[in-house]
């Protein structure tokens, strides 16, 4: 469980760190799973799926799992579902990695560069395929079912968004649709299973899944924001990745919704050309025109539905242990407020 | 049921198409029940979707499972289990596409021809997820557990076949666990699923995964061998597009065992080269070198495995629905035999 003194100072770099303080043995135990799992891949494999799970991020989809299963005692079906989102979450990373002909994520090499595409291609079906065999060794097919039902949604997500990727056309119902798919549908999964393996009656599990879907929601629109005005980005490092790869966030699309359509096309491409000078103008102007509060306010906006979606279930377990979860994400914002005046 | 009036005559040229002409209805409620989930797809999908749907080839493993499931009356969880199936092997397709760089599959444009690799990827993915999630809607989780694990088998094979795509170093035995792994299981799973869900006893859908197994092998054996010696080789349509893609094949791994080490890279690059003239010799060289009855030998001694492993099950259901095709098999090997005398 979150202690409110866990949440995580100013100085806290990498977010959830702290969070996940708590629930060290959980994780570790899930690390320990998911290196027990290599040896069930074929050979010629287990160097790719090794070279994968050492580069996990920050385990957010078990993380959330936990919280919601209220993490008391090491529960070994827990953790194997936490094992297959992760798996899952890797395998959409390893095929993303493809479609961004991404070099690095996290500062390493991705699976793509290093192996190339082709082995990307193969490697994600195969993380793909374990985390769905894991999941059909639960007694029922609830877990197979709802790990399915979220990889099909994300694939989805990540087709459409790859066939939009034309700020032009996209609309902001568009945008909040694709981000649901590709980003909250798991973070709404992770609930989901927690609260249905620790027990929790039907009715809450559906309120901690609407919790997790909203604060997906949140989270990503955060991240969008992240690409802009985070640490790295400000220091001309990562430079808007995002919006570099085409992808759709927020901030662009309101960005270009202040501009004629006919000009919209126009100023990607000088922007994509122009580097961290023109990022730095777009940032500027972001401001100016009060983007930055639009979308810091619209992560705030998810989290307050999620809040709602608790309803009744707010003042117990599990939605105790997340909803300072929401709480953070609105301090993630805040940090990322710019530090110079808006003119 | 097959009966042996039905077994193609010689001027057949599609193959199954005539063992299919029984189970019309079944291949037909597949086609409907196919067609249907398109819409359980997202919008963007639905057109890559139906687009992969209509390059369907042979139906090759739902035949088999019809075969095991006696096909007796519309079963509907056998037309949802042949459906996964099918998908399963379609989506595996779509990514082969991608990893042989492929522009046609059956003399229709590819999917990753036509919409990109990225698309590719996504829809692959996609199809599988799909399948995962009708197989998740069976009562208990049998299908769900065979289906995820022989998908982890066909990819773990196309790693590893990808990661070896050097001919000196490959041996005959990995030859044959590859295509185990990459052909052979979902025939396997085929006829483990037909009749599991036909609710024969355990040792009888042993018996008849073990036939299955045999007939794969030796159906991609026979495949390997068209690759050199099938119609379309011989007036240079496809030119050994196997061998031209580097994969491994049992002709190309016996004739350059003819040869010491240190040549074979050389010759298999005069050849890769060299076009229809060098195949035309190779396939002489082949026939010269007794290598065309080793490989057919192979096929036949696949096939008479499976019968072994059927044992007692041989005179009876569903053993006697799937031993014809082991029959078609050997035919087939027999009508690629080159026509001109042996030197």
């Amino acid at each position: 469980m979150i202690a409110n003194d866990e949440i995580p100072e100013p100085h806290d770099k990498d977010g959830l760190a702290l969070i996940t303080q708590g629930m060290a043995p959980h994780l570790n135990a899930l690390d320990g799973f998911l290196r027990e799992q290599i040896v069930a891949f074929e050979p010629e494999v287990r160097e790719l799926v090794e070279f994968c799970l050492q580069r996990s991020g920050k385990r957010i989809r078990p993380i959330l799992l936990f919280l919601c299963g209220e993490c008391e005692k090491q529960d070994p079906s827990q953790i194997r579902a936490a094992a297959v989102l992760e798996m899952v979450h890797l395998a959409t990373l390893v095929h993303d990695d493809i479609l961004d002909e991404a070099d690095l994520r996290h500062g390493l090499p991705t699976i793509s560069h290093k192996y190339g595409a082709q082995n990307a291609v193969l490697l994600g079906d195969a993380l793909f395929a374990h985390a769905v065999h894991l999941s059909a060794q639960f007694p029922d097919t609830t877990v197979c079912r709802l790990v399915s039902q979220a990889t099909r949604t994300v694939c989805s997500g990540e087709i459409a968004q790859s066939a939009r990727k034309d700020f032009e056309l996209i609309t902001k119902e568009t945008y909040y649709r694709l981000i649901q798919m590709k980003t909250a549908e798991l973070f709404r999964v992770a609930c989901h299973l927690g609260a249905f393996l620790q027990g929790h009656p039907e009715e809450t599990v559906k309120a901690v899944s609407e919790y997790g879907n909203h604060l997906g929601i949140g989270y990503q629109i955060y991240d969008d924001l992240a690409d802009f005005f985070g640490e790295e980005a400000k220091v001309g490092k990562t430079l808007g990745t995002d919006w570099a790869s085409g992808k759709i966030t927020l901030p662009v699309l309101l960005y270009l919704q202040e501009y004629p359509p006919g000009e919209r096309q126009q100023l990607l491409a000088e922007a994509r050309q122009g580097g961290a000078k023109v990022l730095g103008n777009w940032r500027e102007a972001m401001q100016e025109k009060g983007i930055f509060e639009t979308v810091a306010q619209a992560v705030d906006e998810e989290i307050t539905k999620g809040e709602k979606a608790l309803g009744k279930h707010a003042g117990e377990m599990p939605a105790l242990n997340l909803l300072p979860l929401g709480e953070f994400l609105r301090q993630k914002v805040q940090k990322l407020r710019p530090s110079f005046a808006v003119i």
